[in-house]
């Protein structure tokens, strides 16, 4: 393992996602294993965590996700432009080798069957919470996270360090087009609360 | 009205919220009406365009949602940035003067009976798809968007143009304890599908 990467505690796993960035989806059932860019993750809870993600019917991670009740959603930067793009825009449905095309590398952690995929930002394993509803009218899947982790490099201690790591760490917020927004300056409103 | 908002076709309507941004929720019943911030808004599909915000039940905006059935999701700016905090961290329920003191400027847009806030970049008018059991368990909230606006000077035929906006119009990425991240810098994978 990389070893950059440290376990992020729980109940700030939220703060991984918290600005909306776009992420990667990956599952593994049966020997396959997908991934798929998605923009619309979200955070729903903070303790226990939970997210939410929607996942079209025509998507094989979808397939994955629904069969082995697991996934990662995970945080790709702008070095992963590329590939970030190529696994949004192409299935493995149509193409086996997508992951190898796209140059997505996949890695496990010990006690989680879900795959990982190396180079990103942050990473959380999740749960899947059957809700056939919402699952079936909305494509809509929530995930309990049950493991988080982060690249020291550029998240530590419960924070992003977005403004000091590499311009190439910063994440990816896609638009449509093929169009993606890094994530910007770092403006702070002094408070109280949190820490 | 503000001559530099312009109505934005449904079917681009997602686009407003893609990248991820910290939005306000504003919502009006019985002549009280109300605008927190919410860092857990997504998109939910494209057409008819649907969302969802995950609003706390302590929240009276929240109340004033299931009411009314109506709401209006807007992307705030780093120049409403304290605006923005302030909102999202005062409750109307202690504090009758929340808006005002916050400095939120309320109107509205003929045929919507929600208020929208006065100065952000871009607004979606929503009618609450009521399901109980994602109300109840989740503090999830389902919207279809029937109306979306956005300002000319930072959206403009389809599509954001924070890279030559002025800074002050890019939108925030609200992290923790008064830590927003703005929208950053555009990247552009060449790409034949969409425009």
């Amino acid at each position: 393992m990389n070893s950059h990467i440290a376990a992020v505690e729980l109940e700030k796993a939220y703060r991984l996602i918290n600005h909306g960035p776009t992420v990667l989806v990956s599952a593994e059932h049966g020997g396959v294993a997908d991934v798929m860019a998605a923009s619309w993750a979200c955070a729903l809870d903070f303790s226990p965590p939970k997210l939410t993600v929607v996942l079209d019917k025509a998507t094989r991670t979808r397939e994955l996700i629904d069969a082995s009740g697991t996934f990662v959603i995970q945080v790709p930067t702008v070095a992963q432009l590329q590939m970030t793009h190529a696994l949004g825009t192409t299935t493995l449905h149509d193409n086996t080798d997508k992951l190898q095309q796209a140059g997505a590398e996949l890695f496990h952690l010990d006690g989680y069957a879900q795959p990982l995929v190396a180079g990103c930002a942050a990473w959380l394993a999740c749960t899947l919470i059957r809700e056939p509803h919402n699952q079936t009218a909305y494509d809509l899947f929530i995930g309990e996270v049950t493991g988080a982790w982060a690249d020291t490099r550029v998240f530590k201690d419960g924070h992003w360090h977005f403004e000091s790591a590499d311009p190439a760490w910063r994440s990816l917020h896609y638009i449509a087009g093929g169009h993606f927004y890094a994530t910007g300056a770092l403006h702070v409103v002094p408070t109280d609360a949190d820490s």
